[in-house]
This record gives C-alpha cells, structure tokens and sequence, in this order.
C-alpha cells in the first residue's frame, strides 16, 4: 500500500532534474528509494534535496562527522531506513568500525543520561542558567 | 519536590570518592547538580560516572565529535539540562560558533527526513538490507 | 510470539459485542487486526474502542482533518501499524494525494523546527508566557 | 496564555461532577490542575478520569507498580508534571527512595540498550519471532 | 547561556532581509525570538523561514488546518516554545477552542493506540501490506 | 548489511567470558543475537552486560517488576527487539497474562496523559514544585 518508487524514466521533468543533480553530486548510477518516493511530491522533493545538499556539505564540520550525527538521531528515533542509509553513508565518508562502536556507546550513553536528567528532574546548575 | 542536590560535605565516603574522581578527571573545583541528584542512590552514581568516563575517553573519535553527538542526541530528546550541559563541555572540547551552527542544521535536518522516511514508509533499497 | 488475534467465531460475549459495533459503526465486514489483539484484554478492547468513537466522530474538526493528526502523530512515533492504517482511514474519509503530500510536508517540517526551539533553547516571547 | 485552571465555584455541573468524583475516590480535598484544565473541554475531562480510574485500579498489578509504570513512561517521555505528579502517586502508594532510585536506574537502561538494538539493527532471534 | 536574540538593528543585512519578509509576509511588526536565534547562523535562518513559507502557504490543506497538524507534532515532541507559538498560530488562522479541544483529545488518543499497536506487535492485516 | 552475530566460537576471549557470565547468570544455553552484535565493539558489550547485571538483579523491586518497567519503556520507543524479548524475560519473571494486560493498559494511558499535560500546558501545582 506504500507509494512506490518512481524510475527516472516515469517521472516528471522537474524531479528528473533532481535526481539528476543528485547522481551528479554523489557521483552515484541511480538514486535510492528515499528520493523515489518523495518524487509523489516533486515540491518536497526539490526541497528536500535542496536543503539535505547545503547542510550536508563540507563545512565547519566534515562530511563524515555530519553523517554521524545523522546516524546518532536516527538510532534515538529509531528510523529502519535512515539508520540503515546514513551508516552506510558514514561508512563511505570513512567512518571505521571503531568509530563506529565508540559512536553507538555515545548515543546509548547520552540517551540513559537524559533520562536520569529527567527522572530526578534535576536544576540547572548556575553557570547553566 | 525534587530531590536536592548532596554536596561534599554531606556525602557518604562512596560519593565523595566519586565526586573526588571527577573533579580529578575533568579538572574542575566541584561536580554539577546531575552528578549530585545521582548521589541519592550511590550504585547509579558510580555505574553511571565510570560508564561515562569510558565512553567519552578519547579514542577513534576526538572529544569534540563525541560532545557533539550527546547534544545531538538530548536535542532530539529534548532535555533541557543536557541540552546546556553538553552544549558547555563541546565548547570547551572546542566546538566553534559555526559547528555548533552547522551541528544544529544537521540535528534539525534528520528528525525532518526521518519522518518523511517514516511517512511515506519507504522500502529499504536491496543495498541496505 | 506475540498474541494471536482473536476471530469473531473464539471471542467472548463482550468482545463479539464490540466488534459488532465496531462493524456497524463502520459499516465494515471485519474488524482489523488491532482490536483482535486487543481482545486479549477485554476492559482495554472496550475502553478504546468506546473512547476511539467518542473522539473521532464528527465534531467541530471534520473526520478527514481528525484522521490526518492521527497520522502526523503516528509518523512522528514512526509506529508502522498506525502510519499504515490511518492513512488508509484517511484516504477513505477523502484525503486527495496532494493533502497527503503537503501532510507530510507539515510533520516533517515541524519536527525540524521543534529541534532547532530545542537546541537552540528559544526563550519565549512576552506574548507567548 | 495557556488556558487557566478551572475552579470548582466557576465549573459547569458536569465538570464538578467528575470533580466529586475525582476527589470522593482519592480522598482528597481538591483535583490537581491537570484536570481543572482539563475542564475546558468536559468530554475530555470525563473520559480520561473514567479510563483513568479503571486503568489505575487495584487489579493483576498493584497501584504502586502501575504508578511506577505510569512514571517511567513519563520519564521516557520528558513531561515535567506527570513526572511530578506521578512520582507523587507512586510515593502515596508506597514507593519507597530505594525503589525509586532501582525504577529510574532501570528506566536508563532500557532507554540505552533499546538505542544499542536499533542501532546495531539486531536481527530477532528465532524464539523471539 | 543560550545565544540571545539579535535585534533587527544588530542584525547582518542577509539577516535583515529574512527579517523583512517575514514580516511582510505575515503582516507582524516584529519577528519573533525563534527566527532571532537562528540569526546566528544566516544560513539555517534563510533556508528554514524559505522552507517554512513554501510548506505552510495556502495549497491543498487549508492554513488553518495545517497549524493545527505542526501543533500536533510539537505536543507530541514536547517542545514547549513550539506549542505556544503554534497554538497561537492556530488560533490566528482560525482555529475555535472546541477544534483545539478536539485537536487535543485525537493527539492524545493517537498517542496512546500507537503503544497498543507497539506493545501488543499487532501484525499488518493483508490489505495494509 | 547489518553486522552479523559471532558465535561462541568465534569470539574473542574477553568476548567469551562475557558469553560465558551471561549464560551462568541466566542458566541458559546460549546469549542471544543483542549480545552477539555487541561483540563487534568488546568494550561495549562488557560494560553494557555488567550494567544490566546490577540493574536488573533483585533488590527493592523484584525482578518481575523490573523487567515490566523494561518493557513499558521499550514500548513507550517502539523498539521491536526489545518489546519482544523483555516480554519474553517478564513472563519468564513470572508476569501472567492479566498483569501484561493490565501493562499495557497503563503504559498507553501514560503516553496519552503525557500529550494532554504537553498540549494544556499544565501549570504546576504548588505542591509539585
């Protein structure tokens, strides 16, 4: 019952635009299923991608710790399909299979804390405030 | 009615061992309100403090990225204490004006496509599964 | 592992008296899969079932809308059974295509902001305490 | 601007109706501002305190581990009163510090581990299937 | 600590210009704190308020109708500065206090039947598949 | 593309002992597929493992109860793996079919009460501050 996902050769002009831009700026053959998707709505499409391009681009931050990031909100959401496609991401933009383990140690760790935050509903320290 | 904060000089001899190996550890006069709610119920403090101190030692990812990621992860969650906590030691750990920028894009952009990843109910690609 | 659900022809006198409700109120043949596990439990089939139509009827929001939150919840806790079903109970309240696109342009919009109010930790507004 | 408490004086008779009754089985001389907000719309008001009472209700469980149950939830959840008002209930009941103190280090934990299984994407073991 | 708001007149002219059209857009002398903390880094500003023009302009949901959904999400979320200023919003486009009463009682109720359908591991029924 | 489970015999020694500490605790024949993916990242599976040794051991909750609260919390996240196998633990703890029921019942009464108190914005009582 989920939409299925639209090849490049049904899909509108403009969203054969975006996965255009989109195997031309990963250097991919094909786009994933996320992108064939949203392509039912080609104004979410185009958005979508346009914002995951600027935010995901080197920076301040390099592309491999922005993936990791991802990943660590994903894993706290629980999201099957971006768990699953961010780490590969992560992995492709070298993350080792050290980091990856000290990465799911953080996570877990900073999601039990939160909780003992909450739990004991603990004030802010002054210097917090 | 939340528990109050035990300082040192209240403290049984175990959670001034532990408040003591903090300050140790991290080079700080006193421990915060977190680690002195934790203190009501000492097996929680200790467990906690020695899992923390385990798993944001440095290793395969730098201080900084690991800082970064608990706050990407009690951002998602919403707990306002670690939200401030963890905001203050990644600076500190040396996160800049624009990572911590860059980080809050990131953050932000996951739980948006999480939820068009969960909406649309996209299938995993037969690379992912 | 988890609970079978239970046929018309098994139940108990009480459960078969709220799926014929159920059915009647509906004006469907069966009732799905969540109430026949439910009916494991018959003081929680007949509370939620009694509580589902009380709220979900028509009101001062129509069913339509009312069935479009109840699937912008369900995205937001990623929760497949409920995503699946409400969005099908959506469509036969006469959700078009285009109001589930901008739908899910809304949800994922809004768990972006909410985590940037959160990381940013935004102050309210004078007119907003 | 949120919606100010309702009091008994100024409350239609079908609210003070489940006032009476809210105070009649909990012994108590007045409701809580949960329900006194509540109030602005009594249908809701008069379901939740009816499902409320049946759910909470001696039965298979007793009151002090359903108000324990309710409270790690909340915690999970982050909401501030029900946190307060349920770690409350749960010590009217007779929960006593070391219970609370084993609730909350339990309430971390699955709030870890559940993060370790979606990040390491566990595959369900055979018996669990 | 948290980064304070940046007034119109200390603001970067990239700034300014996202400052204007929000209020032209919405017919406000002033905008709020939300959009004056992002102005810390101009790029989410822009990319955000652009995002948030497209998505929740008149289409095929009616504004109304889709303030009531963004206030849907940020309840569930728990995001406290979102729910007022979203519950503000609703109100603005229209919203009646018997909707937002409505609003509040399917929020609730879809909450609770999304940890029925978890807890209970309800099986898709064929036609949901 | 998940990481496989490693079996006893092809794990590291301190991996081993981990494998071998759980099955004598437990008196079961073999750890189950969570721990034999922790394996890929030692240091977690260790601590983790002693963590939930002392959390989960009876004290001034017993163990029954516990392993409830586990599951409401796994619930209340909507982790599949860990509903299944906590329901599995409870039950082998001693939870009977009517407290499950009952279980449930609260866990999702606490997750709509949680969104009603969001939603009003409940202002706290004195006495809960």
């Amino acid at each position: 019952m989920p939409l299925p996902p639209i090849d490049h050769a049904d899909a509108l002009p403009e969203v054969r635009a975006v996965y255009d831009d989109i195997k031309a700026t990963r250097h991919v053959p094909d786009v994933n299923n996320f992108w064939k998707v949203l392509a039912h709505h080609p104004a979410t499409l185009k958005r979508t991608w346009e914002s995951l391009k600027e935010v995901m681009a080197p920076g301040a931050l390099d592309p491999a710790v922005k993936e990791m990031i991802y990943l660590a909100v994903s894993v706290t959401n629980n999201c099957t399909y971006c768990i699953r496609s961010h780490e590969a991401a992560a992995r492709r933009a070298g993350m080792t299979d050290a980091q990856f383990g000290e990465l799911m140690a953080v996570v877990a760790m900073a999601n039990e804390t939160n909780r003992l935050a909450n739990g004991y509903q603990v004030e802010l320290d002054p210097q917090l405030r």
